[in-house]
């Protein structure tokens, strides 16, 4: 199995914070991890898009119930219709994960990923949440990121 | 129907905490709410001994399937097997919540409460954490959270 | 702890099978034990009527996040906001399962329960279905149900 | 988006299943399809064996956290902690659904699916089943789901 990183952050976000997600998608192509997301915009559509401009393969899990409701950029769908509830299945199928700026769900989604012992690398965000690891740029964010996935894939 | 708050925290924690929680509790039934928490240890089970002994009703929902798995004074049990991904429901059952001291999975509920639109009423923690009411005591904590409930119960 | 008995069956039904869960409720008010249900329409409507005009308690697992779309003989209401998903909590919180008539829905939950080791007696209806009880009346549902659930609640 | 199917069947199953399951995931990766099951063993592991072997892309969506848990020929797994409930995941995740023989988890499953509307077809089994399609061979049951999964992948 390849590596999977999932990547959080706003579902409405900045055009900056947009160009990182994009760039942290590029950069999880690259280097041949899968990226998973919610599935929806802002840094989800941002981050799948930067992933499949650089061939790379992406997951949505949905909110719903319906695969259209996914952004353009997702190859994998999977509609839960579990609401919010998804926010820790996202999670828990990052060997890693990576949050960009958000609110209140990406915040729920941090605490979720620590909670199951997934490591968090946050990229110019959350400066006050303790237990995580912080990066300035998407590129560090994504090396960090795979090299805390380290003694196997569920470590 | 009765006002239904729930009381997060964690699930082992120190007695001081512990003695905070059982007051809350108290105050929930003395006030008439019901009070609905993870149904474990440490937080909840001193909200819950702490409602049952003073007449109120305690609703404890579980991580796994088994209702054996819930702390002695639980009125109401709703096994659910969903693991972490329990702790939306718990938040969700509340009009209202009182945040108790813990860690990442209370962290969570916090912030999924949020997502919800579920008012949170901090009891001498959490002070880093926007977008949620404080309470210097259990009795300030419930009239805070009851006094949030306005507009209907699912306001 | 009261012994819980989910009630499950179409949430749209005829006269008839509304009669039917109102008597199971009635009944399982009688004999003490806390009803469960989906906490909607059809069967979960006329179960949990029944158990309050009898004196009983009942749980309502609902699929929204909104507690004002319970029926209004609920009493603790859990909304879950996992949709479809919420019926495997539905028979979990069941020490055993009383089905009516009903569909796809019902039939999952039927399934489920049996998944997860839960006693399940049809009534007056889920003829073809193996490894399930059948019972002619709504007494002699309660009581094969009740009768079940031995060796403690988690039997 | 490519098509997604969904195989279901029993965990463990006899060798003669496990070459139906089998045939199943090779001609859905003949056919351009995605397979989606659980992840585990018996039919799930066969209709994955099979869809690997003929250059497909296998789905495993998981009962617990951990990666590990996938069966060998998984290439995204979706670990999600649900439990039995990840049983609906599995079906909404298909935009058709292929049911091989199995107990009662398949069948919860096998209804789960036509609640939220999507198409299943049975293969040499679920005789008795109502509004479900059924094919006597797995090139059979391909063609079926895929013919059904018409008017869009939502459909």
């Amino acid at each position: 199995m390849q590596v999977q990183v999932a990547v959080i952050g706003g579902g409405a976000c900045s055009g900056e914070v947009e160009a990182l997600a994009e760039e942290v998608g590029a950069e999880l192509a690259r280097r041949g991890a899968v990226l998973v997301c919610g599935g929806l915009g802002g840094v989800m559509a941002g981050a799948c898009r930067g992933a499949k401009r650089a061939g790379g393969t992406t997951v949505g899990i949905l909110p719903g119930y319906q695969r259209a409701a996914a952004n353009p950029w997702v190859d994998i769908a999977v509609p839960t219709g579990l609401g919010h509830g998804r926010n820790i299945l996202v999670v828990a199928s990052g060997d890693a994960v990576i949050a960009l700026a958000g609110e209140h769900g990406t915040a729920s989604e941090i605490h979720l990923a620590r909670v199951l012992g997934r490591p968090v690398v946050a990229c110019r965000a959350w400066e006050g949440v303790s237990d995580i690891a912080h990066a300035a740029t998407p590129r560090e964010a994504v090396a960090r990121a795979l090299a805390l996935v380290k003694g196997g894939l569920d470590a």
